[in-house]
């Protein structure tokens, strides 16, 4: 069972108009997260594009972000396939470069029934030696986890984080009931932290607190702590950036907000659009309130 | 603005095959979910199978609980039309049957512009003196309350309270942030009630309270003094009675909880078919998990 | 078996702000579809509101139109709602005023289980002598008919006859090879009429028939005289009206087309809004391109 | 504009359990559909599972189709992304190949503004001299494309067709009426092709019709030729295959039914399911259908 716990970003893949990844600054970019105390790095989430991304992008920016994370954070890579074949290579690939674990995507076009489901994300497991996080999303993709899903596989010795993108938070309170102990929940950006944290979570993975690292540590910290008052202080104002980043296009809001704190990331990928200007205002001023609120929290 | 805080149940409606209310068991359920220490009625939401009652039984309904209550608790009896026409008549009969609130819902067969939201709204708050909860099910009504619409809402001044029926809690946060102090929330069964409680809401309004009455209070009462590891455990064994909830028809789970503790409150009007032997059995061995947990919960 | 087919116009429910029925609007209506030669008259369908009026002003309308129509065609009227018992009652009520058709429709607040839509409709047909056409429009409605629970209705000896209001063509196919010719299939607003006459359907029930009813006439002439060129040319200048059908609210479509046609039938119940001024600009529009097509179109 | 009309099967795509594209069976189908008589060949659509395929299969089918069709019919091959850069190098690559057309496909993660969709379908049809169908499924793709979109990308030179994947076929008189002849339609399996032919398709493009070749190509030669009633009882027979291929999965269901007629083309690629036993029986026995139906029909 995997140990990882507390603020994981989902990192943009900043590219370049020619498809090239921008090295410099992903190297810079994992630097700053780490400096700012998140407790791991989550390469190709949705919030990284990793829908938009050819393979050979998609394993250079893991290569990158495991070289430069150097054993400081652990890195959790995501893989995302339509067919069961696909995801094992990938998973093979990321073990072989590195990563610490994988986060596991299943991407579909048909409807997977529930047998597909589980057979896909056991081959992911079985694949390699890596922990394996769950990652659904229903908003997003053509499949969903069931509960029964779920707990059957909890039962496997690599398999027991999941990440939930619903907007559902009771759903995470009837994972951790069901699966007793062996699956852990992390939070997803459409879920408040705080309490997911408070219900039993584990910490979140989210592609916020690549925009916010430092807020969404301290947050962590506080909820760590058991200081709920300040924690939900600091939680309402940062808020705000969940409530954007749901508001406009995932990878336009993240990339847009670290282009404003001086990150060369580029945009998303066409036919994406980048962030507009009253989105850039909107989160320029969601940025100013958390780091506010920050300067106003105690720490843990 | 209304003081309204804590558990409000919604009552079951039970009424006889031939259509008549069963006055006698209705009385006995409100007497004893007073003795278990809610904190208010909610007659004629959801649960309340409003929408399969005509006008005669919805108000007899509303004379017997307000005569029952006797002012020991509040009464928050539902509302609820297509017309505005009629939600104003109905909101003006049950204030001068001397119910203390208004649970206000907007069904829809067409859907309705924001325009046409805000006016339904409005026009039932004028209609009497009455505080007013707005009432928003996404996944039983066409239409829904959006953000805009409920800022616009509370700043009226007998509109300060919601009860959003979505699974999102962390819409709930949204409207606490954009309404500033002037709308408070209540939980529905869809929230885990510590989680809402946690975040800032003022109680719940729920179907399974009627069924855990006492549980549900000591819940309540645990979270408003701060002690959030109680309340956890509490709350994760009360869970379950939620997630039976939305398994199985909401009236028929809260019909078939309270026949099993001995009271005939009949089953959901038909087409709607009464709790299978199997979800009976689901409910009875919740029923024994709450009871345990609460035996084994701290006294607030 | 019944006998009904050719055009049944919805009709609209002229009701004044205070809730009288506007008793002579509606005779005059009732003679001006007849003169234009329709087939058969249907209040009380979607487009007629009955979800947004009360039992009252119902049963006034069906007697209005019943009398008015004085068995020059048959009337086929919408019964309505959430139980079994009240439907039951309505199309009692119906029958015993001298309607000649039940048009059969199950509202839902919970979703219905196979068994209880089966139920439903069946205590319908069970509660009078007459022909039932079951209605089903998933866009507004809480449940479905199922392909099996068609076929097993069609089995009753009075329900021959359906309205199916999804946009699925293939589906009419569907329920017309499964049932075996036990079961005739309307066409309704958001179906091709002239390409539902083609793969085997009777007629159309529908709103659009009540404010271009001649067109209308002359449309199902020329299918039924397997003239399909002239009625695509036909078809084609009219599908303009159930495009605005809807993109616009239905009731509030058709009452404004009416209204420009010199029907005093009022605007729909708040809070519906009556039609836009760009949305009387276009079906006055649409209105001028059917007349004319009418004009140019052959006799059958 | 292209002249493409007819029937054109989505070929299936015959893959071995270790990725490698099976040749040989695919050349023997490519023989199979244009002895049968079909007007075109469209590898690379849903049914030929693109999204479940990497670039080097994709490139291989249909330079394999191409080659074996040898210019007796012409191939319009899938192009399928979610960026534009790809799906322009797509184009060009089969371009290249030798096809004759390009069936333009939009895959997205994140919703796509209505901008965005334009700017891509654009893209594509400037990327090569070939026609460009437009292919929209809102079943399975993440966006759609609206009637505003559609008249927009009809004014492109090489834009003149498009296949609409929806149920809805009052939808595509929509199209041809607001496009006044710039872009003509194609049936999807889940429209009737023959009333989608008596309101003024071109043809139809589907994966039924690569396991019924023969009688696809008799009903479409009867509903050219106008003899209606001939083509509507061939095409209630043939409907029992449309049927099945929505109710199971589209790649296993025409696998399933080329196995049964002696094709080795596979299975679908896990985690998709081959087709059950019970779905192969059923499979069967609509084939049998389909060819007594066949066999009854005349001459066009």
């Amino acid at each position: 069972m995997s140990s990882f716990t507390g603020v994981f970003p989902y990192l943009v893949s900043p590219i370049a108009p020619d498809g090239r990844v921008l090295e410099a600054e992903l190297r810079r970019l994992v630097d700053h997260l780490i400096a700012a105390g998140v407790h791991g790095l989550t390469p190709l989430g949705s919030t990284g594009e990793f829908a938009y991304l050819d393979w050979t992008q998609r394993r250079r920016i893991v290569e990158i972000v495991v070289e430069q994370a150097a054993r400081r954070v652990p890195v959790v890579a995501g893989v995302a396939a339509t067919t069961t074949a696909e995801a094992v290579r990938q998973a093979q690939e990321f073990a072989s470069v590195g990563a610490d674990g994988i986060l596991a995507i299943l991407e579909a076009y048909f409807p997977v029934s529930e047998a597909g489901v589980i057979a896909y994300f056991t081959a992911v497991a079985d694949a390699t030696e890596l922990p394996v996080v769950l990652y659904t999303n229903p908003n997003f993709q053509r499949s969903d986890l069931s509960l029964p899903a779920i707990e059957t596989l909890s039962r496997h010795p690599r398999i027991g984080l999941i990440k939930d993108a619903s907007t559902n938070t009771g759903r995470l309170l009837s994972i951790l009931n069901r699966t007793e102990g062996r699956m852990q929940v992390f939070a997803a950006s459409a879920h408040i932290p705080a309490a997911v944290m408070m219900i039993g979570g584990k910490g979140w993975m989210a592609g916020p607190a690549c925009a916010i690292p430092r807020e969404s540590v301290r947050l962590y910290e506080l909820c760590r702590a058991g200081q709920w008052d300040a924690a939900m202080t600091l939680q309402r104002a940062l808020w705000r950036v969940n409530e954007l980043f749901a508001a406009h296009s995932l990878a336009a809001c993240i990339k847009g907000a670290l282009q404003i704190q001086g990150f060369g990331v580029g945009d998303p990928l066409p036919p994406q659009a980048p962030l507009s200007p009253e989105g850039r205002r909107a989160v320029e001023a969601a940025l100013r309130l958390a780091a506010e609120a920050l300067a106003a929290a105690p720490e843990a």
